[in-house]
């Protein structure tokens, strides 16, 4: 339901599916257990890892900053989603465009995006660009021009793109209150393109600070995966990324965390452009690295047997036997440095009030709850999601991926190894207690409701 | 509905029924149009304001810092309530209780409260004994002790304060997730007391980092009220006040703006040892500061008039007419430094929703959004405001009050002399007008309700 992340395309395809800007579908995204990782760290600190994957003459190189917008200093959000902008603008030794024309000309592939814990640039090319990659790459992690002049407009291009995608669109600004709602000092409550007011305030010299603070080799991982021998990366990673001085330590995340929640919350937005409502309850959880030992796990089975596809029970219940919903679903989104999010939706059949939807819902989560789930539904969700792991090591994009959002968000590459072993070692009881992490207290329900006249708030929510 | 301070009694108890901890009755409070208000300052910054009362050889003695719970550094929400509470302690000076035995022996009362924007700490005592307050007071603005083993002990005082005020009280707990769902970043949405796990984690660098910023002679605010001469008063503070070091400058407050609230949200928590229902809304609203000329006061004016007491609106239809509530009422917080609240509540009737007595309320805001109000109400609203100005001059520590808190929160005396003509140059179309505040998607409803079995909130929101 709520983007965790913004994609920026520019000019160039997403490389595969699995890394269209994530939702529901994304983010029991799986982590492959095959592939013989090698792990080195530079003498400035840059953590790299290098990932086989001899198919074909193909590359991707990746950077990954330990920094997103839950990062934003007070009062500067959006500033890491606006320096991902700025890192395609040119550098003292490159104009703007010209790793874009490299990358395009090889026909190559190329992407960023910011999330709410990191931010990532990569490049899928045949594997002799390498070595190109990686010196455009370094250039701009210490050479970037940031002056008045290249960010004064490009803050017009963000604004633009806010405008765009949020401020017209009724669902987005409900996601944004939801998210606000649910963390009440937790910074992942705040949008990642960042409020709009906020935005209008960056300036130069906060893009040069935060650039100072956050682009340094300690801050970094570089993921190479591809046709290539580790150990010619990781030589060819020295030479290029290491002469970049380190700058001291690597910046700390600072991150109050929520205090427990007691109450729970709606946010409701009407809005004449609405034509489909919706439902959705987003609870505070333990994310992979917040929860005890095997409770994201239990989470994330959980996720895919409430609201998983067609054969959920959500799914089942609602829409097949109930008839109440168009649609319903639910995930877990498990990868994040902090408390995360559980996410439960339904789009109400004609004639059917969120309130009675919300009723339905709550009820198979109170059934979970109380009596646990089908032994043989179980068996099946967990083989799909170890499935999965397997089928997206067929990605090298998506490997690559799942290994540096992994290791930005604070966990090893052990971790990643060990995830299809620990979701086969969940059990019916675990998942049955991990429904309790679905208390009303704990979520934020979003009803988006069409605005018919002006009483509908009311109407809707009497 | 929502304390918007924590006033610490220590043994003393408060002078006047108009310095208890703020509710709606205190919100509106009146400023006085008389006494010729004596302004100076002191070379390293101290803020000087003396108020003439020669009815009694009595004199008011207060120091306000400009800084409250809304200016504790991420992560450390609680600190300056802590503060407040480590100030009564003991200097290398004076041992802890000699300041307060001295206040009692003579006679006279002391306090101190902590609240969003300001701490305070006052003496009322005979005239005689001026010089000997400001002593011990300036003392404690450079001398406290902060050793670990004051702190600690403490700390464990206030968490104890917090278990018993909060943790132990379901209005209070909604109250704090009502706040925390109204300012989604600006830090008024932070209990004032502070969040229980920030509180544990309060220790002596953090207490000493604090008092080092804030409690600095350029923060702080003289304020003295009573049976004296303006200049003998300026020279006994140049004398006791003046030798305390200048830091620099006066600590900024660094408060991130809300962004403009589009989504209307319910917050509810159910509880067995709810006993009586009720309902608030809080809607974001402009403050004294940070409104345009005239809105404060039309706020103001149209929170005494729809929920100002037994004649007021709200009051008249729903528990007179109606019979739907047995209160109702409402209140504006004007004196803010930030964007504030503007509060609405009641309390159903035995038998009626909460969802029935919103609607009913929400009815009373619209008529008066379209319709504006009835004028004969509309001049004894005013006239009103403007005697309980008069009438707050016959207590002196409310009058010191008064100007302290406007002083604290960015206003002037200037302004604080203009009040009640300005409450008179308020027009039946500018409270028409402020009640286009009143949108519900700017506002956040709290519902209380009582958990009579499992199933109540669904069933109450059903």
């Amino acid at each position: 339901m709520s983007p965790d992340q913004i994609a920026a395309a520019r000019g160039a395809a997403l490389p595969t599916p699995a890394l269209t800007p994530s939702g529901p579908a994304e983010a029991p995204a799986a982590p492959p257990a095959g592939p013989a990782i090698t792990e080195a760290k530079l003498a400035n600190g840059l953590d790299i890892v290098v990932i086989p994957d001899r198919r074909a003459p193909v590359v991707t190189h990746m950077v990954w900053y330990r920094n997103g917008s839950a990062d934003d200093p007070l009062g500067k959000s959006g500033i890491a989603h606006f320096l991902e902008h700025l890192m395609f603008k040119g550098t003292k030794n490159h104009k703007q465009g010209e790793f874009s024309e490299l990358v395009a000309d090889s026909g190559g592939q190329e992407n960023a995006f910011t999330s709410n814990d990191y931010t990532a640039y990569f490049q899928r090319v045949a594997t002799g660009e390498l070595a190109v990659c990686m010196e455009y790459e370094a250039d701009r992690m210490k050479n970037l021009v940031l002056s008045d002049e290249i960010v004064a407009p490009e803050r017009e291009v963000v604004m633009e793109e806010r405008r765009m995608r949020t401020d017209s669109d009724p669902s987005d600004q409900l996601n944004e209150a939801v998210q606000a709602a649910l963390f009440t000092q937790h910074p992942y409550g705040k949008p990642i393109i960042g409020w709009g007011h906020e935005i209008e305030g960056l300036d130069r010299e906060d893009a040069l600070r935060y650039y100072n603070r956050f682009y340094t080799p300690e801050n970094a991982i570089l993921v190479v995966a591809g046709d290539v021998e580790p150990a010619e990366v990781i030589a060819l990673a020295e030479k290029i990324y290491g002469p970049i001085p380190a700058h001291g330590e690597a910046p700390k995340r600072n991150r109050p965390r929520e205090p427990e929640p007691r109450a729970h919350r709606r946010v409701t937005l009407t809005d004449e452009k609405v034509e489909q409502p919706s439902y959705q309850a987003v609870y505070l959880a333990p994310s992979y690295r917040t929860a005890a030992p095997g409770v994201g796990e239990a989470l994330e089975v959980l996720g895919h047997l409430l609201g998983g596809g067609n054969t959920s029970l959500l799914f089942k219940q609602l829409v097949m036997e109930q008839k109440i919903a168009v649609a319903a679903g639910a995930h877990y989104q498990g990868t994040a440095v902090d408390d995360t999010r559980f996410y439960v939706f339904g789009l109400p059949a004609p004639g059917v009030s969120l309130e009675r939807l919300e009723t339905a819902i709550d009820a198979v989560i109170a059934e979970v709850a109380a009596h646990g789930v089908d032994e043989a539904d179980f068996h099946r969700a967990k083989t799909r999601l170890v499935a999965d792991a397997v089928y997206a090591q067929d990605s090298q994009a998506a490997l690559a991926r799942w290994y540096g959002a992994s290791l930005a968000t604070g966990l090893s590459i052990a971790d990643v190894a060990a995830w299809p072993a620990r979701i086969e070692a969940v059990t019916l009881d675990d998942v049955k207690k991990a429904a309790h992490w679905l208390d009303k207290k704990r979520s934020v329900a979003g009803f988006l409701l069409p605005a018919n006249d002006e009483g509908a708030a009311e109407t809707a929510a009497a």
